[in-house]
């Protein structure tokens, strides 16, 4: 992950983009790359969704836009000095107090 | 990262929510807190949006929502068999490749 | 149709807010509408999803969404000078070109 | 509006795509074309966004996007029996009673 994030950072800084990755353009970009990810999945039945991975075709690019969506979210998470892993595990932490498992068990109702 | 992704799938299987956690419902769920992060920078200058971090409150609310999408992109990923990091660098790759250094210094022009 | 960009338009004036409605700002904003709608169907299966306006409630933050999500579209083309049910007819007709009904007769295949 | 979606509505049944047309899928489409959307703001400074109907192609292309939103928009409001300009409407009073001019005047704070 360190690797990625310092991958992705002198990626940026080769091409001089940095001064195009602000926080408000870098979140654009990510729901932009999300937005590509959903329009693989938007016509299948939950079945075809569930099996789009043996799809040599469709699997390669739900793969390329998944790959886009964490780069920006890595570069995104990198110019606002935020752990994305950190960040992930605190809210996590959160969640888990908020939904205890013995009362979340088998049901989606957040409210 | 794998410690990341092994706790998310331990905590949806601990509320049996690999129900809830098809393909489809996990990318609407990630595009869900993506949206609630760019409501976060939506009516900020591109000057406030910068200085997001250094504000306790907006800064932890970025934060929160940063670890949101990463934990629902994490848990995504591990439902469809695809491995984020690889998948980042991967697609780093290929871009690397149509936009060289020296061509695409300073411009964002991707068309 | 203009009588809602007229009163959305207003609403914005008497507030001050054109300040805040830049073309980026809108779309970011109405990125982040869409991420609640997407929200109240996410973890529903594709029936309960079908049946959502018969619950009261539910049915209630739906239509609630569906609206936070045309006052947004309508101020953004208001902002931009695009006339929305035009911009969405001629897109019909590009859209009908492309996909005459003999060939798209009940498939979902866009590519 | 009213000749929209019946236009949007005929447009789908020509081709069978009811059975593609569900609340679900229809909420990831919208969301989709707005990732475009933003797609096309993404890396504009505020300036060249607030100017960006005066490029033949750029504006070309904002309105295209424009137009496929609002084409998802109509559909899924139809699909689910909602009135799309009386939502707006709706949410617009709603949101005038939260926000009173005199407090709200020239600020963003929504919270």
């Amino acid at each position: 992950m360190d690797r990625l994030t310092a991958h992705v950072r002198t990626f940026a800084e080769e091409r001089d983009w940095q001064q195009f990755h602000t926080p408000k353009n870098l979140a654009m970009a990510l729901a932009g790359e999300v937005g590509e990810l959903l329009a693989e999945f938007q016509w299948l039945t939950p079945e075809q969704a569930a099996g789009v991975m043996a799809d040599p075709e469709a699997g390669a690019r739900v793969k390329a836009e998944i790959g886009d969506v964490m780069v920006y979210l890595t570069r995104l998470a990198d110019v606002l000095g935020v752990d994305l892993v950190e960040a992930a595990l605190t809210k996590l932490d959160e969640v888990a107090t908020r939904y205890p498992v013995d009362r979340a068990k088998g049901s989606a109702d957040k409210r």
